[in-house]
């Protein structure tokens, strides 16, 4: 034990990062690392361990001619991270595994760590191990982050409730456009905040679109549906700016595009008019609809109209 | 099994991940398996996690037109398994990420599952998510396997002394003859036999072929030395075959040759001794040489006669 625990809840964000460091110092976590058949990590007295997997491949996650292997790193760290993040946890370890395409394996390998360190140092995520290989093939890399649960417990998309209201933390839409994809910023410190300010019923980070994502919370919390309201739903500058060049509205953008990665919270209205009132920082939550008891997702319009909603989010297999 | 398998095909991302979350049965440590941005699972009481993590691909750990997607998924699980073994660990759970070729995505899903499944089952390992890619290249799969300690604790490659004596569970050489090297057999109730009949100062699973990997055992273990009895080296009869068809001997096949599975254990003189008059079943084991204080890996002749080995084992990177 390097440090006790903080006993009073972190107030700012540099001080929410020193307690989430020394969440995961308190258990000495990484008792092996790189170096054997496996790592050896232990877990912190009364605490469950998050597991998370995420694959990236070029051409399809990023391009690695144009985005090169540090914006490879880091994202294939930040995506993960981000999922620990969507459960309210403290990451912990990660294991890397990447095929390397054989021409430039070594440079690629020392490109791809540049963009993961800086990400796993801010985060105190120690990379515990992994596997490296070097075929004819493009690059691949699939990341594991282990990760804590804290005294609050985890958050599973399972918990909403009619009457919930539902939160963002941030703009959404044309991800793509500035290459926001690529630096996905993992919201962990605003998940662990938002969970000590206010118990979560549910929450996911919005990767595949907000309308297919907030689907998977309404179908796992039981088959429940929600209203949305369109002037409430925070629409990035990309958003707009996308707009400009193809025929989709910006809100189409903000409701259907991914990898915004950003959080959809769900929790009792009580508690999201005070988290807007009194924002825990970092985090910073919009309020954009509520859920219903009857299965169905509705944009409500400025009239007063109410308009289906068909999520178009990333299909994996299919696009 | 909480629910029947689903009667009709998957047809889509979610509809396959469904049919995966069917198959998946919860276990004791498994609080949450697929289906969240993250699994939940509980660690034992004074236990520490083992991590372990490898990535196979098409054309280089095996060929999907040749061997199918069931001896993928068996193999893809298996290599982890025996990773754990080399550890003395228990498996717990796997995360199972994969990039399928677009045009067979579903069946290949299935099919690696059906490879998977039965091996899972076995060891009592869950399958408690994943990440499932479509994509215009070679097949990748990625896994990630969470294994505990027992209350002996774990077996690291670093503990060797001079003067230990070299054990390996089964005969060496020619796994590609046979298709062996798809079919790895993790040494899981081997090791945990070994480990609780004896203290086992190091292990490890030969992998990329016995010289290769006793090396990595000697070099951890702070730069020690090793002598191998030519005659004592168990030779399985896929080397003897394989060696009719090349200009190698049987022994080279079983010193170099990878994907053998099998362990390579190293315990005090006095209890290889034990462990050999009395094999802790299901675990058998064969004296093959003796650890030195001196760096270097010798064979000796029938003669006496010590000839240096240097290990040609599989390089990831480079070949």
């Amino acid at each position: 034990m390097t440090a006790p625990l903080n006993p009073r809840p972190p107030t700012g964000e540099f001080s929410l990062i020193d307690w989430i460091r020394r969440q995961a110092k308190a258990g000495q976590s990484t008792v092996l690392g790189i170096g054997d058949d496996c790592a050896i990590v232990r877990p912190s007295p009364d605490s469950d361990w998050l597991v998370t997997t995420d694959m990236l491949m070029d051409g399809r996650h990023f391009r690695l001619d144009q985005d090169g292997p540090e914006a490879v790193g880091f994202k294939a760290l930040g995506v993960n991270l981000s999922d620990i993040a969507a459960m309210a946890g403290v990451p912990v370890a990660a294991v890397v595994a990447v095929a390397l395409p054989k021409a430039h394996a070594v440079a690629l390998a020392q490109g791809i760590h540049a963009g993961m360190a800086p990400l796993a140092e801010r985060f105190g995520v120690d990379l515990v191990g992994g596997d490296t290989n070097a075929w004819d093939g493009p690059l691949v890399i699939s990341i594991t982050v282990l990760g804590e649960t804290t005294a609050r417990g985890p958050v599973r998309r399972s918990g909403a409730v009619p009457g919930d209201a539902i939160l963002v933390t941030g703009p959404l839409g044309g991800s793509l456009k500035s290459g926001r994809h690529l630096r996905p910023q993992p919201r962990l410190l605003e998940a662990l905040a938002l969970h000590q300010a206010a118990p979560l019923h549910a929450m996911i980070d919005i990767s595949d679109g907000l309308a297919s994502d907030l689907g998977h919370i309404l179908e796992e919390s039981g088959g429940l549906g929600a209203i949305l309201d369109a002037d409430a739903i925070p629409i990035h500058p990309d958003a707009a700016s996308l707009s400009d060049s193809d025929a989709r509205s910006p809100l189409d953008h903000a409701l259907n595009d991914g990898e915004d990665f950003e959080l959809c919270v769900v929790v009792a209205p009580d508690d999201a008019s005070r988290l807007i009132a009194t924002p825990p920082r970092p985090a910073v939550v919009h309020r954009i609809g509520q859920v219903q008891g009857e299965p169905g997702l509705w944009l409500r319009t400025r009239d007063g109209q109410l308009i289906a909603i068909h999520a178009r989010g990333f299909d994996h297999l299919h696009q």
